[in-house]
């Protein structure tokens, strides 16, 4: 495994594997690896035939009083962990290798980034975007991977790969979750064990919903469904719990083919998200 | 030479040609082609295995009382003229083709898209962006033609190619000029006989500014000079005369590597463009 922490080089490597006509998956982190990535990494390595992962804690997405400067980072744990999971090349750019220049030109995410997790993340989607936009040009993948844990991200990358263009395929790799249905979070370690002993209950809500959806079309009737069953189920808070068109997060039309079924709650202290992305038409 | 009209017929030519190492050349346009677009096609025909000449007049850079409607178009004609020039694929889709959705996101040009000709065009850049932006993963070009006479867009798009890391080179083809130095315009015929007479002026007075600037580093002296010029040879009215960084568009510093210098002039009632780019260092 090679690391790259120039454009220069990263570039020459691309170049040779694209001459050679190789594909080339894509793996875009933040770094601090954990299984999540690596379950990213490894969909990659079964897919293609260069693994790119990129390690880069990107400053444009993180608000002024957020945790730009105190994000863990630990390239030499994650170079470990990205060979074992069989990534050919890591590039780890510094910030000025990134951004040398600042000529103005800004992506702007637009109304779907101001819901879900965005509302109290102003800008937040546009530095994604940003970086994510740098990142396919630069390696040009074949194939780019993103866990659906982040649904709302993920959907904004899919609007800008179907509205500008990109000339790649995104894959979107499914939830991991407990026995119990739980979806893995390094959150997860915060809740006491009767909050534990509820947690589940999200999950549940969010099959309750789907079901009810896809049976009757009816959203709101859905989504009260799955509300009912936290309260009853939980102690918890919720957040935001959202049927939306996929991957435009606009209200469920007639037409709309994708839905995702977004939830935040609050367990105790503890912010748990999940989320499902379904067919309309593929029933129950 | 092929005319496609569907993304997914130009997408099936463009990877034939990728997987077979060819080089691409690409040549926006919005049709109505004149000898500048044939300029274009040539210099990317020398340098390139395969050129791709864009035709599509695009909505989103039109504002809304601005002429879309009327814009002229000519598909015949600019077929028979593209093939004369050796393109090899012309891409002529339709608006609902290359708009079929609309996810909300944006390019924003910025600060640079709102003076010189901006200034009057508020959102025509970000417009021009995205189109482009578009074509390019579409493309996927070697090498991309400009011309140098909309400096301004010329400017937008490389710093765009610049700070996003579009795989890609840039070319900017330098502006036809007229034996007497005038910078060749379809609008040209619409100055009398004393106007065209003293309308290469406009030249005259970008090349004392380039001169002076070259010789003592001020700006504003060298922008006095070039309008003293113009009110002394002729009976026209300054719109705007800038000397900026290229391609960022702010002003000069000790730093600048590159310099654009333009300006609009009405002669009569005919406004008139013209520009030149040059380095810092190269001196006289």
């Amino acid at each position: 495994m090679k690391v790259v922490t120039t454009i220069q080089a990263l570039t020459a490597e691309i170049q040779a594997r694209k001459r050679d006509q190789q594909s080339i998956g894509l793996v875009p982190t933040m770094g601090y690896l954990h299984e999540g990535h690596l379950t990213l990494a490894k969909t990659a390595r079964a897919e293609n035939d260069v693994v790119v992962m990129s390690i880069f804690v990107n400053p444009t997405q993180f608000g002024p009083n957020e945790d730009f400067e105190s994000y863990p980072r630990d390239l030499p744990q994650d170079t470990e962990l990205a060979a074992s999971a069989g990534v050919d090349i890591i590039f780890a750019p510094s910030v000025e290798e990134m951004y040398p220049y600042d000529g103005g030109i800004r992506i702007h995410a637009g109304e779907q980034a101001t819901i879900l997790c965005g509302a109290s993340r102003p800008g937040h989607f546009d530095g994604v975007l940003q970086v994510v936009s740098k990142l396919f040009h630069l390696v040009q993948p074949t194939k780019a991977y993103f866990g659906q844990k982040d649904a709302q991200q993920v959907a904004l990358i899919a609007t800008m790969v179907r509205d500008f263009n990109y000339p790649l395929e995104m894959r979107v790799v499914p939830i991991v979750r407990e026995e119990d249905g739980l979806a893995k979070s390094s959150r997860n370690v915060y809740l006491n064990e009767a909050e534990r002993l509820e947690a589940p209950a999200i999950y549940e809500a969010l099959q309750l919903a789907r079901d009810s959806f896809l049976t009757n079309g009816d959203a709101e009737n859905a989504l009260m469904k799955a509300k009912a069953h936290i309260a009853a189920k939980t102690h918890g808070k919720i957040d935001y719990m959202e049927l939306l068109a996929y991957p435009d997060l606009t209200p469920v039309t007639a037409n709309t083919e994708q839905v995702l079924l977004a939830t935040a709650v609050y367990i105790g202290s503890t912010r748990l998200i999940d989320n499902c992305i379904f067919n309309v038409k593929e029933g129950l």
